[in-house]
């Protein structure tokens, strides 16, 4: 076979694996949004099947023989770096696969079902020592993952690599000291500042279907396409699909308007990336965004420096007023504005604010790097996770079911996750300064609701890209710079010390 | 390998394949009803994928070997009648989808879009002609298929064995000529009774989410389970998934209210016969309807048979009137029996009232029969159409729109389906016939909504037997008696007598 030949093939089988996972993905939508209360037994053998069938694809030794006679043939360096990237992230995911012994595999996809009911029931009962033992062994099950994925790397470099490719936790941890040292007193000078927003209209009834036509208004403003996606309803907001089906999820409370609205922003920022990746690359190992990082780059780029910019709400508050009828008729911009940035430290991560949000994943990324090192254990956890909360946020953690217990990550064996979403308050700041020097009207724009320049940046240097580079690597050439926190804490500093008048 | 242990390899390998149809019907739900505008081009992927994995698991040489082996195991009497079943299905399945060239399969797969689309136009243009070669390639292409299926066969009973098992054409023959017999003179007597119901009433306003909430009550009040099941909307109404998970469509139009109400009625008793089957089945070859016509007997049973019986608006009007506040609070019982029960010779099939139904079936039937044995070309259809809706009707159809090309059937390559629909009310009277034998409180269960009794019934010797027995054995069993349309026509005559007075 020519070398192109080769290639293609081994495209062509990668293409199979890509369209099952769209599959997959489309029935793990309708499991959290349609499907009738006991459709779950027949739902997960539909799942069990597709995932076999996904792994006996990835894993097929004709992968292997293909990506070797590609390698050693005489013309490979006649490849286009396009090429050379798909063969990389075959090779990559293939690597990954293989080398994990299966019946690892399926010892941590049953612990996974075993360890998250058993969180459930521990967080219920407010009760750590019930979690423990699955805890530990859910970490213990990850080091060997990690171990026998690269034994000669820092395991939780080898799982933070799972999320966000390349990246190392020595990195992090000065990207995150940085955030610490920049943040903390920031939050302290918001706190004392006399002038504290009053936030109670935001609790007032507004009617779910105004709240949905909303949504569907906010989607179009920031052109997140309908036609090429849909919102549906969930306990818990999030984005699934593929290019040209890109569907997001919210959920509608009466009294809390401001739920739905972000929650709205934050998804269709997801669904905007997928949406928006080259079109060349759709079916390829290429067409996929290049890192959760970057992914939550995008989502809070919508959510909080497009979606809780005082410059958006000059243009939407009008809009946002005619939508609400005479709800919030008597609500000035300024006091909406102050409103909807409110800084507050407080328990739960998943409700936090802009500036404190980045807090709250430190706190969790610390202490899986020393629990992956063996500096801490599973038995101090609490008390370390309390004196965090202590100490960088100066809240007081009651029970463990709102500390150490609150997110569902530890117990699905996410660790080397949490991180992805600080990083992406990094990059997207980074991108924003860019933006500002490259669009000089950005504010504007803003302002003034035309948000297409902003997208098409941002589709020109983060969506097309797609997965063509390592994060760090596209954040290099986006920027011109390496990944660094002075713009994060720049742009928070320069916006609360406005907000909050200090 | 020992018998049991070849019957269970084989039964394996057609489980995989039920479970890729599950999905499968899964994601065509998903396309009728939520997905994006935009999303058909990846759908279309995603169904070419799943159908030629499907082709290649049912084809599969290795289910041929498993059944040989069983079949000439010196052990095979002793498999009990349910195993033999079983094979008997999965052998017929392989030889039907085994005996058709590729290149065959192809040609039709690519001629049915290729119809339907001209259908549609066709249509629009109210051009037969411009159909007509589209059609007549259709018929060709499904004679063909027919002969390579069975080339000892008549073309026509080799079609219908694929809806109906083991009918022939001139079963059908014999039964459609009683029920014209029948139908016919009653037909006119209903017309010429002076007393005429006033429909005007079903064309009031009646707010959607009213409408919504009706059939979901409905829906209830006949057991159809919407913890395994769910109603949304579409153009055309239909029922898809499997025992746990059977999913309804309808449609709610403002000023016919009736549609929504009839159509729910309808679905649901297709989604009850699906969610009924014996639990013991699923996942085997057994596990389905027995027949398409069987399906319509249920479906036509809780649209007609009860949905539009006098005694269950005895029960159910004062709740309607309920539900639906004022808007019909001036209608009584028999003034909304009558008009919900006009008879009235009309031009199109899907919306005829339960007497003439049959015999748009009918017409079509006799056409299809023509056709394949050649005694009528597709250059004369439009005549004939015309004379036999004359005839059989005595209406005049105006444009070919209305007339030969109002379904689409026929472009989809559906020869053999249509007689499914009338043999419906054939099988459902007779079983009717028998209830009232074996339930002789019958009339009080249906006049006081308990309508438990009578779904028990139907379960236990509808649909639990599955796929147990061909359509005709099954009825045989039922009823004691061959398929024949005594019941249906008395039972037409009986209530329509009383209904017109005469």
């Amino acid at each position: 076979m020519t070398l192109q030949g080769t290639y293609d093939s081994l495209l062509q089988k990668n293409k199979k694996a890509i369209i099952y996972q769209m599959i997959q993905a489309q029935l793990g939508w309708d499991f959290e949004t349609y499907m009738p209360k006991k459709g779950g037994q027949q739902r997960s053998m539909q799942f069990a099947t597709l995932a076999a069938d996904i792994h006996k694809l990835m894993t097929d030794p004709k992968i292997g023989e293909l990506i070797n006679n590609i390698k050693t043939d005489p013309d490979y360096s006649s490849l286009s770096d396009i090429q050379k990237r798909n063969l990389y992230l075959v090779e990559k995911e293939y690597n990954r696969q293989t080398k994990l012994p299966a019946d690892l595999v399926e010892e941590i996809a049953k612990h996974q079902v075993i360890a998250i009911e058993t969180w459930k029931e521990a967080k219920a009962a407010k009760n750590y020592a019930m979690f423990k033992p699955e805890l530990k062994k859910s970490l213990d099950l990850q080091k060997k993952r990690a171990h026998y994925l690269d034994p000669d790397k820092h395991p939780y470099d080898v799982l933070l690599d799972i999320y966000e490719p390349n990246m190392t936790s020595a990195m992090i941890t000065r990207l995150f000291n940085e955030l610490k040292e920049g943040l903390v007193p920031l939050i302290k000078k918001i706190q004392s500042a006399p002038n504290q927003p009053d936030t109670s209209f935001l609790s007032r009834s507004c009617p779910i279907s105004i709240q949905e036509t909303l949504a569907t208004d906010l989607s179009n403003v920031v052109h997140y396409d309908l036609d090429c996606g849909r919102i549906d309803t969930t306990e818990h907001p999030f984005t699934t699909g593929y290019y040209q089906d890109v569907r997001i999820t919210t959920h509608y409370y009466e009294n809390e308007f401001d739920n739905a609205l972000f929650s709205t922003m934050h998804e269709a920022g997801h669904a905007i990336y997928e949406q928006n990746l080259d079109e060349a690359f759709r079916y390829q190992p290429l067409g996929q965004a290049a890192s959760l990082g970057l992914h939550e780059s995008q989502s809070r780029f919508f959510e909080n420096i497009i979606g809780r910019s005082p410059e958006f709400w000059e243009y939407y508050l009008p809009r946002f007023k005619e939508l609400t009828g005479d709800i919030f008729a008597d609500i000035d911009a300024q006091f909406f504005i102050h409103a909807i940035n409110h800084v507050k430290p407080s328990k739960i991560r998943v409700t936090a604010d802009e500036v404190t949000y980045s807090l709250h994943v430190i706190i969790r990324f610390e202490i899986e790097r020393d629990l992956s090192e063996g500096k801490i254990t599973v038995e101090e956890l609490p008390t370390i996770w309390n004196q965090k909360y202590k100490d960088y946020l100066g809240v007081d953690i009651e029970d463990d079911s709102e500390g150490v217990m609150q997110d569902t990550h530890w117990a699905a064996g996410l660790f080397g996750y949490f991180p992805t979403y600080a990083l992406g308050n990094i990059y997207n700041a980074m991108q924003l300064h860019v933006i500002r020097k490259e669009l000089p009207n950005y504010d504007d724009l803003v302002r003034t609701g035309n948000l297409k320049p902003i997208l098409e940046w941002l589709t020109k240097k983060v969506h097309q890209p797609a997965n063509l580079y390592d994060p760090a690597d596209l954040m290099q050439q986006i920027t011109n710079e390496p990944i660094n926190t002075k713009y994060f804490i720049e742009y928070c500093t320069n916006k609360y010390s406005k907000l909050y008048a200090f």
